[in-house]
């Protein structure tokens, strides 16, 4: 077993955890910075390490399109081409179905597409979802779903929902003969709990050795997705890990780990650091302004990340409005080490037993602070 | 007196000094990376330590456009707003006239101009220049010259040089007031030898610290540069720094050392490196293609930066293409440090009594590898 609980928490669901694999250890909760194209946007494996990332997610599909997970065997996988030798899940690309760019059709063979970058007809299967990751030496392989959009019918959720039951027969099979050595499935389903428990129950009669949680946080109701994160959870079984897939802002972090939650990852840090929309115990705030213009305070008083440590706001203001690269870096290592940090607080009141109090006062001050 | 001549080289009229700031001393010939708003593009200032830059140049004029040297002032200068404890020079702004974007005019009183940013009237006079470098707190300041473009009209020429020493005058004597640590005076003068010497003779009668060698590499044939480089740099006096504004290409930079020029900046480098333009002891390339998608040297064998330490061309390629901020940034950093090094060498070389062959060597192996 990859995975094994290290310590339940009193009053809430959430854990403590460890997911094992050939590059070391995952303690979860964790939150991982993504890595799409093989980088972290705007920031170098050494900051990512001194910030104390464990793992970070990169993606199956866009890796495949350029350069190719042929050039990235080729040179050595994708840990030694990005010279990252911590954790690397690996995105399957089902995901990218949902974004129109891409202009995904469906087949019962794969998903079909023409390359974005030379038109040509591009299919992409559950076994070459495999297959790529394979090359690409990914420690924890997704298998590919179709992601619905949130809006989707009745009839088209439930196709949806079958056809990532079929995909990931197929692929977990491929994918064991391959040796991958985590092979994590993703529960679909929309807003349905039963559609949700019955795709549940489909995928672990193939035994994966985690569940990713796909379908959320991509257009639904908070309440809906409260609602329907709290059922899917619970459906899980325990002893595996569990992957809320693309959520990364705190309220919803922090609901999710009292549920059970394990793995979470979120490009929204990021992209919004790159906006200028910093994160603070208090809330998010944007720095671009002439507001800041003279505020020598760091970015978010009391924070103990590279940036905060050293740099104003005033100085970080200034170099996002000249759209300076160091801005974007500067604000990025920030709100990374926001979420890396929330989940390490969280880790320690959940071995403390406390974590429903922890969640209570953080929720509570960022309501205080910004109202 | 700042500034002293430590050593002459031989057969050349290359010479090792040290310019002594209230921020540390600038070994020349050295190199400045541009930091024109606060921040050299793409890097952090404890990557240019790490690169051994000694010195950085900022502009006068862009941060009193934004944020405005107040702005920075109250913050405690630039050194520390933008957290580099090493020399600071600050460009006048005078450069910033050739440029169309300022749509810059001229009087006697100063530049004149509107703020591209809300539309205003700025007015920029010697003296004000002079007041903002101040409140920056600069280590180095350029007096404000009057810099003509390549092509003017020898009457146009006239008139700036003219406009050029009166402006000089007017600023070296508010600076002083002000206890500017170093003021460099600008010579132009453009292609014309004459005007020049007569440039050369008019500033050297207020006595500045150093002297800026403006308004070449600005469209004038290779052929005239060389030659009005040389007598320009024969003009000046042999006690005081030479800085030869805005080259920072390899076969100029080792030309200008050899005729005795100490100080260079130039944001190139950094430019070249955003579109994948390496340099090498072999000649610029482009890295941007197919052809080192899977190339797993580093962007220039033998090379001991911080980039080709770890990185490989293929990985470097793969995120230019993919306009990957990291990208910019790893070859910002190998740019920088080529030129960082090559000045390093330089200096060895001159110690040595040996830099003429130090740079025919260099320019030998420049020309084999890139025909």
């Amino acid at each position: 077993m990859s995975y094994k609980v290290i310590t339940e928490d009193k009053l809430t669901s959430a854990r403590l955890g460890e997911l094992s694999t050939p590059h070391g250890v995952v303690r979860t909760p964790a939150f991982m910075p993504v890595a799409t194209k093989g980088t972290v946007k705007t920031v170098s494996v050494d900051e990512l390490k001194e910030l104390g990332t464990e793992a970070i997610i990169a993606n199956a599909l866009h890796l495949h399109i350029r350069p190719g997970e042929n050039v990235i065997a080729e040179l050595g996988g994708l840990h030694k081409f990005m010279l990252w030798d911590r954790v690397i899940f690996t995105d399957s690309g089902g995901f990218q179905m949902i974004r129109k760019n891409f202009n995904i059709k469906r087949s019962e063979e794969g998903l079909m597409f023409r390359d974005f970058f030379n038109g040509s007809k591009r299919t992409f299967t559950p076994e070459m979802c495999m297959d790529i990751q394979k090359a690409l030496g990914s420690d924890v392989a997704m298998l590919l779903d179709d992601c619905p959009v949130h809006d989707s019918t009745p009839k088209k959720l439930r196709e949806s929902t079958e056809q990532t039951v079929r995909w990931a027969k197929r692929g977990l099979e491929h994918g064991r003969a391959l040796g991958i050595p985590n092979l994590f499935a993703i529960v679909q389903g929309g807003v349905d709990s039963e559609l949700r428990r019955w795709c549940t129950d489909r995928l672990e009669e193939f035994d994966p050795d985690g569940y990713g949680i796909g379908g959320l946080s991509i257009g639904e109701s908070k309440a809906d997705m409260n609602q329907v994160l709290k059922e899917s959870v619970d459906y899980l079984p325990k002893h595996k890990v569990r992957y809320l897939m693309g959520v990364g802002s705190v309220a919803e972090m922090l609901e999710a780990i009292s549920l059970g939650v394990d793995v979470f990852d979120s490009a929204f840090p990021t992209q919004c650091a790159r906006h200028g929309t910093i994160f603070t115990c208090a809330g998010r705030y944007n720095l671009r302004g002439t507001r800041d213009e003279r505020d020598a305070r760091p970015l978010d008083e009391g924070c103990t990340c590279p940036t905060c440590k050293h740099y104003t706001r005033a100085y970080i203001n200034h170099l996002l409005r000249e759209k300076e690269m160091l801005g974007m870096r500067l604000a990025s290592l920030h709100n990374l080490h926001f979420l890396l940090n929330l989940v390490e607080e969280s880790k320690k009141a959940i071995a403390a037993g406390a974590f429903a109090e922890f969640k209570a006062e953080l929720l509570n001050a960022m309501v205080k602070k910004t109202t």
